[in-house]
């Protein structure tokens, strides 16, 4: 009776800790793992899952490093699939708060089939019918919380304010720009080719947007743009960028520390060298992690539901079928090949 | 009769603006000039001063390059004496605010005596009989102010905290790190001598210091002085020391960012490299110019003066004499040589 209960579990697994730019080929997906589709007996607190949609997000970068800096987190192990935001189908749970057929997001491994033991940061879905499931990696997840609470708190914004997003056609940026818009401030994104421009100013509502891959000066750039300089700069990628938005901020700017993508692969960090501007222009510069705000989790889901139902805020997904090719589409966050928030398909059922 | 009102009036001039490292010959000391010892006629709202404590500040190095960077500071004029904050008498006033006799406190020129005409800034001293005049130059003033706003508004000190202040004998340093002992803070002070370390154990307060110049390997000193890392760092210099602080910080960590004396003289800053650990420890770091804060003053003085007189809060003051030896004193904060809050006396009455 138990042998007919373990399937093949397709993985994705890290072979080594990386040096550099992260490649495809720093991981590999394999169907050698089988696991048993049936909860351990006498074993409380345990879900099993069949894995839907992952989230592939730049932080994950700094999980293949051998030692993670300064970080809550620890390293992915190689040998062992990865692990990251998704969402999954509950197949057997003998979990309190979750039973089999519940839809549930959280940090999922990167494969088929999960064991789940450690259930602190997995949250039921009470799934809408008119919106895809898939947004729960994105939107209305994690990724959703971390442009609300950084736009909204950490930003401190004013209507009126000049409001400045890199990475602005990312999973969180399209968000913060939209975010930002609905506020009634003026908006500037900074993307990495002419179609995410256009995104920008067609689809999610910026006031103005360019590719920093073709602007040879950027404080000319920053110039043009921003006139009378920057109020808010929603910091998603770091190093040069952020060394020139210093130099244009206003006084009593803000700035709000989500992330660096532009460093997440560098040995050697770029290094930052107008931060005495801090003084003189009275500059707040704050980093934050979502994972202090999951209690506003309610509150932002009833706030972010209603504006995608009555289409006041739009989400660009850019889906991938299947686990063997999230090597491939989690490397390209950090060459910009994904048009808006990268997911990872492994089911859609 | 209008002959015997002119005077021969000692300024110290700015040769030209600087490069690099400030020296006492970038300025000279001249008796060139006269001043008319009576106010022009037909004109309200003047004030003819006699000038007797200048305050020596890091700041005002900025004010001797050509272009003050993002800064709402103008430069110095080469040709005319230097400005700053400091202590005079009222000779004559035509200000409804201000009477001949009052003493004031607020930014002069460099010289003996002053025609002010832009008195927005200038506050009339309360002198109280037991504390000392030149007091209004620092804990008492502008200096004082800084320490407070910055220590109890931009730091967000908790009881317990385990505090870090740079240039710690200096002016704000010396202050801020009695704060934090009174407010039941931890407080570790870097200074760049032996006999500094000495004032901040012994008089000061500080639980523990150490002499940076001696320190081979910031990173090992930071974590002997931090084994639990830094809550809140009082920055007062900026470069390596701000970057190694970075890495030993806690997770919700403030940085008060007050000044960077390190990097004032540079041609070429320092580059800051872990500005990406902002992020995964959540941290705050805020500049701040005690300008936005004048409206505390005098809720500030309210406090500050018991203290003062019942000895809780004592204040070291390195006391030149004489205009002549000012250059000297201004150029001597950029290698350290003052001990405490340097101040060149014009004159005690």
């Amino acid at each position: 009776m138990g042998e007919v209960m373990m399937v093949r579990n397709k993985q994705v697994i890290l072979k080594n800790y990386v040096n550099g730019y992260m490649k495809p080929s720093d991981m590999v997906v394999t169907s050698d793992s089988t696991i048993c589709l049936e909860l351990p007996k006498n074993n409380d607190g345990l879900i099993l899952s069949k894995n839907l949609y992952l989230s592939c997000d730049p932080y994950m970068r700094n999980r293949m490093n051998e030692v993670v800096v300064g970080s809550y987190m620890t390293s992915f192990t190689p040998g062992l699939p990865i692990s990251g935001y998704g969402v999954a189908k509950v197949l057997d749970s003998s979990h309190p708060n979750f039973k089999k057929g519940d839809l549930i997001q959280g940090f999922v491994n990167w494969e088929e089939y999960s064991l789940i033991t450690d259930t602190q940061y997995l949250v039921k879905i009470e799934h809408v019918d008119d919106v895809p499931l898939s947004y729960y990696t994105g939107i209305l997840g994690m990724i959703g919380l971390t442009a609300y609470v950084g736009f909204y708190d950490i930003c401190s914004p004013k209507k009126g304010d000049f409001v400045f997003v890199s990475a602005a056609s990312g999973a969180v940026g399209q968000l913060v720009g939209q975010f930002a818009k609905l506020f009634g401030c003026y908006v500037v994104g900074s993307v990495g080719s002419k179609e995410k421009v256009n995104l920008l100013k067609n689809k999610f509502g910026y006031d103005e947007a360019f590719n920093y891959k073709e602007e040879q000066d950027l404080n000319a750039t920053l110039k043009r743009y921003f006139p009378n300089g920057i109020d808010i700069y929603f910091e998603n990628v770091g190093g040069k960028m952020l060394d020139e938005v210093l130099s244009h901020m206003r006084i009593h700017g803000r700035i709000a520390v989500c992330g660096m993508i532009s460093q997440y692969n560098l040995d050697r960090l770029e290094g930052i060298y107008n931060l005495h501007l801090l003084i003189f222009k009275r500059i707040r510069m704050q980093g934050f992690l979502t994972l202090d705000h999951y209690h506003l989790y309610s509150k932002f889901l009833d706030m972010i539901l209603p504006l995608i139902q009555e289409g006041k805020i739009v989400y660009i997904e850019d889906m991938v079928e299947g686990l063997e090719n999230a090597p491939t589409a989690l490397a390209g966050l950090y060459t910009g090949k994904n048009v808006g928030k990268q997911v990872v398909v492994i089911t859609h059922e």
